[in-house]
């Protein structure tokens, strides 16, 4: 159900002829009642239109309604990009009586390409005539590119509900947000207050993956509120069913990674700080070395130790000492203080976990990342032209 | 000739059976007459037993002669590991009648396994007894691993010669220096005068290339200077044959990187500074969307976007208009003051040529870099257990 579980929302999904396979490409999402909310952008120099129109948006109105479409990013498009963002932004403002400034546009697909005005104004109408309460499965196929599948989550707290939906599978590297994410809520939240919640959830969940490193320009993840659970506020609660639900979508967006056949989960523990914890364990995330070697279900821990030994930061590494590092796989100890063991762990599930404890101080993190395969390669040197 | 095309050196390689192919493997280099010399490491925080004793030899005596094993990186293997270092190191000075400070010793191939002392020593007494002036091409062949053929330069200056050879086709990305790589040179220097020259050299050269973005823990790059010419000095021409010695070498790298079929080559000018040129270059020689699209001789300007609006500078990324920006695929533009142009350009070559031009500065960095192909994901998937 993603985005229409909670109370007070609908949503649809419809072809508008965007992706040339003729695959569903246009969603629609609405409060039915009114809902205050929040975003997270790519931090990307180059932002595409629809990013640059919807924070204009949001800092003049609360979000009422998310028009996404897929098969085209509508980035790197110049002031014809930007005038059609704003134009699909007004075209469906009108038909659902909204101010333009209520609504967030979000697009994804190629870069570099001009939006098909005609085409998004047409599926747009399409979308609000098909809008409804069970409309969350159709817009969570709709917004997808490269994606195997849709990734959907929905958490039920005491007398409310928090659903989500996402997209995305390459060009997948957290810079504060990443991918297209939709996220609704019945839960009563009062004007300024989403963004800390969001926020929150996204530190540990979208800000905590890597694809392939490369940080989109279109990334945006959405948070919409309308209380229409009219339950009793309990914020810790809240949050956690929040958290629970970014987790869940982060992890589907690792899972179905560009090609991807492995989760790796990378845990450091013991660095000298958290942030030093952090750049370690992102390197490792993105050590195409480490990526291989999990797609080949190799336990090659001495390019863990590489990769760990090479993490930016300030204007140097990370602190790491050898002679107090340990490594394992699996829960196996493979390096101990400095020293290997010998042990060869056996690895060969879709879930490869790599533990580092570097016995240096308290700082500590944890990251999702794919593996690197033959399909990677495939799919990306395959797509446009 | 590699390595003994200079006067005064004499180089072998030889099987030790260390690479379980029974391929060359252990190389030694010497100069026959007093040499003073100069060596640049890699910064990773993991650093290689050879590398660690190497550094002590040079802190202490001017290197003379140089032993090489390829097959075992010695790398993360504690004390055991520096001992074995340390052993190989005095047993090569004993048989050429050297301190044990004046040998450095280099080694490559996987990471955590700990070096076959006994091979060493009996490769390396064949080594010593295989010495001769011709030896430059076999020394070049056996530090090889994943490499496809050897990588050798030679520039004749005016009464002069500067030779070298390198190893190295994955984890390579510059961190100061990259690879092993062994130059020699029968020009004449004084004591601590190698350095500045090998640092200037190695700066526009192996600092600018990058295959995987990942850096060893072994890289070395090494400079022999014997004087054996006995030409009067003229230091500009010898800068500039070395800087032609290590470009040759460093792009050889790149066309040999790990299932390379494309040479990507980055220009980046108009940045705010030349520190920003230089991450702008490398993210987007580093992004697996650039790279992959590289190999599928896909113009793929969007993706370029993407990497150069993302490159870590400071505390956030480099500064970047897109209104201000041009791109050009060889020589075509694609993308101007920041918008399409519509122009597709054909790719189909073994070099693909991307510049920027951003408009802000005079900031300006090149990049080399190798594409991302489905060979480089089965090399690196299928290497080691």
């Amino acid at each position: 159900m993603s985005v229409t579980a909670a109370e007070g929302f609908v949503a649809s999904g419809v072809s508008a002829g965007i992706r040339p396979s003729g695959a569903p490409d246009l969603a629609v999402v609405r409060s039915v009642t009114r809902a205050v909310g929040a975003a997270m952008w790519t931090t990307n120099r180059v932002q595409a239109a629809p990013v640059t129109v919807s924070k204009r948006h949001l800092g003049a109105a609360q979000p009422q309604a998310v028009l996404i479409n897929a098969g085209c990013a509508n980035a790197a498009t110049g002031r014809e990009g930007e005038a059609a963002a704003v134009a699909s932004a007004e075209a469906l403002a009108g038909e659902l009586g909204l101010a333009p400034e209520e609504v967030i546009v979000l697009s994804t697909g190629v870069i570099g390409v001009q939006l098909p005005l005609g085409k998004v104004l047409t599926g747009s109408h399409a979308a609000v005539v098909a809008l409804s309460r069970d409309g969350g499965d159709a817009a969570a196929r709709a917004i997808l590119t490269t994606d195997s599948g849709p990734k959907v989550a929905v958490v039920h707290g005491n007398g409310f509900t928090v659903g989500g939906m996402a997209k995305g599978a390459g060009m997948i590297h957290p810079r504060l947000a990443t991918m297209l994410v939709v996220i609704t809520t019945d839960y009563p939240l009062e004007v300024g207050e989403p963004e800390a919640f969001l926020r929150h959830a996204v530190s540990t969940s979208f800000n905590r993956i890597s694809v392939d490193g490369d940080c989109s320009t279109n990334d945006a993840v959405v948070l919409l509120a309308n209380g229409a659970s009219g339950v009793e506020r309990d914020d810790a609660a809240f949050a956690a069913a929040l958290a629970e639900v970014c987790s869940s979508l982060a992890r589907q967006v690792v899972a179905d990674g560009e090609g991807a056949t492995v989760v790796l989960e990378i845990g450091v523990t013991g660095a000298a700080s958290a942030a030093e914890a952090d750049v370690i364990a992102c390197r490792i995330a993105t050590s195409p070395l480490v990526k291989t070697a999990a797609f080949g279900h190799d336990p090659n821990w001495g390019r863990v130790l590489m990769a760990a030994g090479s993490a930016p930061f300030g204007d140097g590494y990370a602190q790491l000492d050898t002679e107090r590092l340990t490594v394992a796989f699996d829960g196996v100890d493979v390096f101990v203080d400095g020293a290997p063991t010998g042990n060869v762990p056996e690895l060969s599930g879709a879930v490869c976990r790599i533990d580092l404890q570097l016995g240096l101080g308290d700082g500590a993190a944890a990251y999702m990342a794919s593996d690197l395969t033959y399909d990677y390669v495939r799919i990306n040197a395959e797509y446009t032209t």
